[in-house]
């Protein structure tokens, strides 16, 4: 990393770097505009993001154009919390706002950065594709580091794809998968190893549930991310309960994080409590430590700090920093998204159950046939009381289900902008509108369970096969 | 054990319950002393011990003949200390008493079983073989569930033998050796599997150490082990950094403990903080799951609620009870035995380091050849300032440290009791005392050095491959 500046910046004030990065930004916006070298060009992002961040760790505020630094906070590095400020945690989202977690002040709070529009350009610029629906809408919202995932690829330096899941149900719904489908655009547009992590260990530590139940859940997970379309010679997916018992890098790891994770600290983090057990108060190093590229010696030929980037909950953002790996990268999306009930994304109220998850049969495995009831029974609706006052004042998108879900499930840009100023009009009905929704869900969802009854035992020991993956190290 | 008469003694007084084990008494004594046939005495004893069982357990004491119960106190099961009680737990032994550590006082605390003569000789019964010195000089003074291990000897029930070190250096001293010989002789006695955890993940979270050499001290210690002359056939080494990435039965066994134990019981029995790091906080978990015959299913054929013998400090003692196991039997030494610096055992003093080891070159590889000016110049004497004053008032062996190693490591009782008596008169010396020390000591020693030296990487190897033992399961 020649390129970061934070050697001359370290004496500047927050006022002096403010400008820096309005100057920089100008300078990026002229070199495109005059249609300058592709290399000019990022190597300008690249500064403007470095600057962004220097601005960040000094600031402890976003970079925001136009507004001057002011009201200056202390980071706090996410492990302590304000009186008025969300509870967001692995295991907890709790708000009293009304309009939900902010999560613009969590990001301050967790001193990560936000996903602006020139990280999204710089993305598709180095990787030559149009960055996925869920960069461009903003549902993934923060990221830390993610200029040395980029600076890896640019530079063809390896750098694999972790993500996980806590195994609680046989059978997934939609919102489960999410993350998954994020995490699958990453690894046919970078092309590097993806390594799944099934926490069933967590899920019998956390649940009234046995042992084996867990570990059974967590292989008929494997089989959803099969039906995901996750390609076998590139994808590890793991059980805890299996893989400890069969990689000595793996727990070498885990012991390396728990000696330098203090009770102190995951007691402020996750709430941990005298009365809580000790699996719980040791999970996090489980959590963190797949970041570590020696934890997995038989895809990365032993090979240590090689980079590892973490498409994750934000909640998961403290845990993983508490790895202290200098080679990890963050990309985050609320909670919600994965939790069991399928709730809804930033700008939906955090606090209301969309989609409960028993009255909908939102699993996969139910939700042909059933899904039009299902939407036009449950989905709750931005939509007025009458036809007439629907037509005089329109409907009301930032609270509308089936306008949430086609954000996350119509990838046409064009047609979702469209469908969203019909139903803000009042041109489009609720009924109409779920309408779309099904036609749009149906054909995903068909195609997801056909490819799920394809799944056999002997390709779930496949991808759980700890094995050298399509990858040279 | 269809001959546990708890059923009829739940209702008894402790006043009763003394006088029923007094009776019991008297007819074990009666039916000895008529030569009664072996099955009968046995079945005697057998109830003898149930009867003190439950007493203790009614009571929180121990029977003692002529002492009817008085100043009950509750069991705390050594969860609680109070004000004057001495601190023993894995990693701390402190007493403010000047006479060390009150193990009787202990016992208590813990709710663990003295070994009385009437175990001894139902042993010595069973086994047909005259029990280990340490048995009959009240080294090891504690157990838990002995009868239950006898049983199953008696009854050809499959039984095993699990012990532990923390591999702490690269050569251990003869301190380090003694539970080790005791286990060898239960091994040699019972004919049964054994297996040995190295804890070199709870060195590496407990010590300035990295890793590597954690580990590199554990092989170094097995080297010793089979100076000892453990059977490879009969014997499983296991570092933890190893095994614990080959055996899912294991780490699933430990995440069971984890989940059953909480952060305020080992607060209160280890004395963690919230300063502590999360690795020590559920280590407890990882030396207890041995204790579960499923931790090891290449030796028990996946069996698993096999009996389990622990020869232990009992310092360990609460804490394999933390596993909650039915399967658990511990036979009990003081702490000091195998701590760094070989200190006294019960009836010396705990406080004064007898053997500074850094002095003494008291390790295994220096031994020889400096062991005579070694003991010569730093064994604590419990002789007078001058001849004249020994031959006239006689040595005390009560602080004598060569008597203390003669305890340990001269077989001879009758040999013993001579040289106490001779010296106890005045009519022995302590240059001749430490002259007896240091001939019975040398050839235990050189042998030991022999063997060492014999050790190849490929006999490590062999010890400490998870691998079927010569026993059918």
């Amino acid at each position: 990393m020649a390129d970061t500046p934070d050697c001359d910046l370290r004496s500047l004030s927050p006022l002096q770097l403010f400008e820096r990065v309005t100057e920089q930004g100008e300078k990026v916006r002229a070199l495109k505009a005059g249609k300058a070298p592709k290399d000019e060009i990022d190597a300008a992002v690249r500064m403007l993001l470095s600057l962004k961040l220097s601005y960040k760790t000094t600031t402890g505020q976003d970079y925001q154009a136009g507004l001057p630094p002011k009201d200056l906070v202390l980071i706090n590095n996410g492990t302590t919390k304000e009186e008025d400020e969300d509870l967001v945690d692995p295991w907890n989202v709790q708000t009293s706002n009304a309009k939900g977690v902010d999560y613009d002040k969590l990001i301050v709070r967790f001193g990560s950065s936000k996903i602006d529009t020139d990280l999204i350009i710089f993305l598709e610029r180095a990787t030559g594709q149009k960055p996925h629906h869920f960069l461009r809408r903003g549902i993934f919202f923060s990221h830390r580091d993610m200029d040395q995932v980029l600076d890896a690829y640019e530079n063809k330096k390896p750098f694999y794809l972790y993500t996980g899941r806590g195994p609680s149900s046989q059978a997934m719904h939609v919102g489960h998968l999410i993350p998954f489908m994020f995490t699958k655009f990453f690894l046919e547009v970078f092309d590097v190893p993806l390594v799944i992590q099934l926490t069933d260990d967590e899920k019998y530590l956390w649940k009234d549930m046995t042992i084996e139940k867990a570990h059974e859940y967590a292989r008929e997970n494997a089989k959803d991310f099969f039906a995901c379309g996750f390609d076998v010679n590139k994808t590890f997916i793991f059980s805890d309960l299996d893989y400890l018992g069969t990689s000595a890098g793996f727990y070498k790891n885990i012991v390396k994080v728990q000696k330098h994770v203090f009770f102190n600290q995951v007691k402020g983090i996750f709430g941990f409590t005298d009365s809580d057990c000790i699996g719980k108060i040791s999970f996090p190093a489980i959590q963190a430590a797949p970041s570590f590229s020696s934890s997995f010696p038989q895809i990365f030929n032993g090979k240590e700090n090689i980079q590892c980037l973490i498409p994750c909950a934000i909640d998961q953002e403290v845990l993983q920093r508490l790895a202290h790996s200098s080679c990890l990268t963050l990309l985050c999306y609320p909670p919600q998204l994965s939790d069991t009930a399928f709730r809804g994304p930033s700008g939906y109220s955090d606090n209301s159950q969309c989609f409960p998850s028993t009255d909908m049969n939102w699993f996969f495995h139910t939700f042909h046939g059933r899904a039009s009831s299902g939407i036009n029974k449950h989905a709750f609706s931005g939509g007025r009381d009458t036809i007439e006052e629907h037509r005089k004042y329109g409907g009301n998108c930032d609270v509308d289900v089936s306008i949430m879900y086609l954000t996350f499930f119509l990838e046409d840009d064009d047609r979702l902008e469209q469908l969203k100023q019909a139903y803000t009009s009042g041109e489009l009905l609720t009924g109409e509108l779920k309408k779309v929704l099904i036609e749009t869900m149906q054909p995903l969802v068909a195609a997801h369970q056909e490819r799920r009854k394809q799944v056999t035992d002997e390709i779930v020991k496949q991808f759980m096969t700890p094995r050298k993956l399509a990858f040279e190290f």
